[in-house]
């Protein structure tokens, strides 16, 4: 059997114990807060991992791409999927609808009239409902309609569209007063006017601590929580030994006294920063930090910590934000203690349309 | 044929007029310089442009990584390359090896003793010399020896291991005073120890406007000229119809008056930064910028702009970092006007080892 050493740096590798944990600890929090869990599936891009995830008690995965679902459909995951993003234009909504006649459901999302009748159209076309949510900005300041008000109007919209099959109101992330009040006054505004609401879907890791400030949600939709990260611990959410996903790289250079030079840069690690300042953290040097990143090195500061590496030696980074590192790398690998326990391609890595 | 508007979004498209152009000017500069150019081949990964460099006048290729020179080596580009990364451990010595066998030319950099006896140890196991430079530091504070009196004390190292053969020194990038100071005293030293230095290699695209300040370099890699991006025309050294890569987005949504949602993040066009404080330039709309940017989200801002775009419509964003972004897409086109005229596959995205 291959072990952990035997891998090529830099390489990603999943603790599979601590994945486990992981996925059976959000799914208790999804559980006891009494809604269905709907994972999304970006933060692994891995049908086996959302077969586990789906064994545990989800009811149905989320994706945010037409050729992500398609990704999951062709590894049968067939029986309930959302994707969370406007889908614009024919070609766009033809394959929406080839997708469909292959899944037991298939919903999408909307916050504009454009993006519903497009739907609709292609609804018409196929004699197929299209089953949607209202998206709703509640203070992320990305995509969603912007008041209860606005929703409730786009709503009567999707009503009067033939074949759009109107179901209730999405939101990400679902964290803070801001979020609860917005719910709130959208189903008083809802049930006054008599439309039923049946999902009011919510999402985010760090929101599995407060789903109790959310009764009115039916279900929830967390992507990191499988992996973790450093913007996750930061978050109060996980524990740095709740971090499944590590990268391996093999220090190459030590230039000076504090600095050292890992194989893994933006290409293996990204870019992305978060809260903090730096691109990641070291495992086996508390105290030191990945301070910079260019493609291929990563610039290691040693100023913080006790000790010093010696070039070959090969360290852990867990990065700052799991799912956009898992989508540079074509494989991965499930690891349990020493044994590399199985290697997963990376099925829906890049799938940009 | 194809046009472009047929194209489904995101999708990153190279203007075939500009990237001709662009070619031809660096050589000119180069070969004005009276060096040798030796382009870096991690902006675009893709052999037919490396092809395009190597008939207008280039004399060599870098690449990055030893996958990345695989690549390049399979599709016929077996003449003379230089790997510009340390290489640690017995399986990429081995690897380096291998491919050394299928070129005219490969050399690779070092900038420690242990890398350099690896490398040594691989040359005599296979009875073949290993050419190599020195890496320095001259500023950048990344890999690279601190000084040119270590650079001296390296290189005699250097000579001493078997089968390493030391053809000089490199480093990147090569501009500012700090830069020439080093090279001048370098070659005073190793004058003064009677060590010959067949080869200066100096790198990077903005480094082009100052080769007259290098007299002592012998070559030159720069990269990032083949494409420009928002980086290339902050330093100067392009402007905005210079630039040939750019990622074509959809207008998925507008939710205020100043915001507009495009169908391409972090995963299409990277969180590259910079000098700048956005994520991109909207072709289309001067004054508009990529605010933020989530995997699959770009969040436009307006409120700079004149005028505003409708849900459905196409724009081309500009990254701040083309090299970074091509590595996000399995496939890039070629354009010239509204005709497709080639689809390249980016034969060398994600290799990391």
């Amino acid at each position: 059997m291959t072990k952990v050493h035997d891998l090529e740096t830099p390489v990603v590798t999943i603790d599979l114990d601590r994945l486990e944990k992981n996925i059976a600890r959000a799914q208790a929090m999804v559980d006891a807060a009494g809604m269905k869990h709907r994972p999304h599936i970006k933060t692994h891009k891995i049908p086996d991992i959302a077969k586990m995830q789906l064994k545990a008690g989800a009811s149905g995965l989320t994706c945010q791409k037409l050729s992500e679902a398609e990704v999951f459909i062709d590894a049968g995951l067939d029986d309930d999927l959302l994707i969370t993003f406007n889908i614009v234009g024919q070609a766009k909504t033809e394959h929406l609808m080839r997708l469909s006649d292959r899944v037991n459901k298939l919903s999408v999302v909307a916050d504009n009239e454009d993006v519903i009748r497009g739907l609709s159209e292609a609804g018409v076309r196929h004699g197929r409902d299209v089953p949607i949510l209202i998206e709703n900005d509640v203070g992320f300041g990305r995509n969603g309609v912007q008041s209860p008000e606005a929703a409730l109007s786009l709503a009567r919209y999707a009503m009067n569209m033939p074949r759009i099959k109107f179901e209730g109101l999405m939101a990400f992330p679902t964290t803070g007063e801001k979020a609860v009040d917005y719910f709130n006054r959208a189903v008083e505004l809802f049930t006054a006017d008599g439309i039923p609401l049946p999902i009011l879907s919510g999402g985010g890791t760090p929101a599995l601590m407060t789903l109790a400030d959310f009764p009115m949600l039916t279900e929830h939709r967390p992507g990191t929580y499988v992996f973790n990260d450093v913007m996750m611990v930061h978050s109060g959410y996980a524990s740095w030994d709740e971090c499944a996903l590590t990268v391996r790289a093999t220090i190459v250079s030590t230039p000076t006294g504090d600095r050292a030079i890992i194989d893994a840069g933006s290409k293996a690690i990204t870019r992305e920063q978060y809260y903090v300042k730096n691109f990641g953290k070291v495992v086996e040097y508390p105290g030191a930090v990945v301070a910079n990143v260019s493609e291929e090195h990563g610039i290691l500061d040693f100023s913080g910590a006790e000790n010093r590496p010696k070039v070959g030696e090969v360290v852990n980074i867990i990065p700052n934000h799991c799912c956009v590192c898992i989508n540079m790398h074509d494989k991965v690998y499930g690891i349990r203690g020493e044994e590399v326990e199985i290697e997963w391609p990376v099925a829906a890595r890049g799938k940009l349309i």
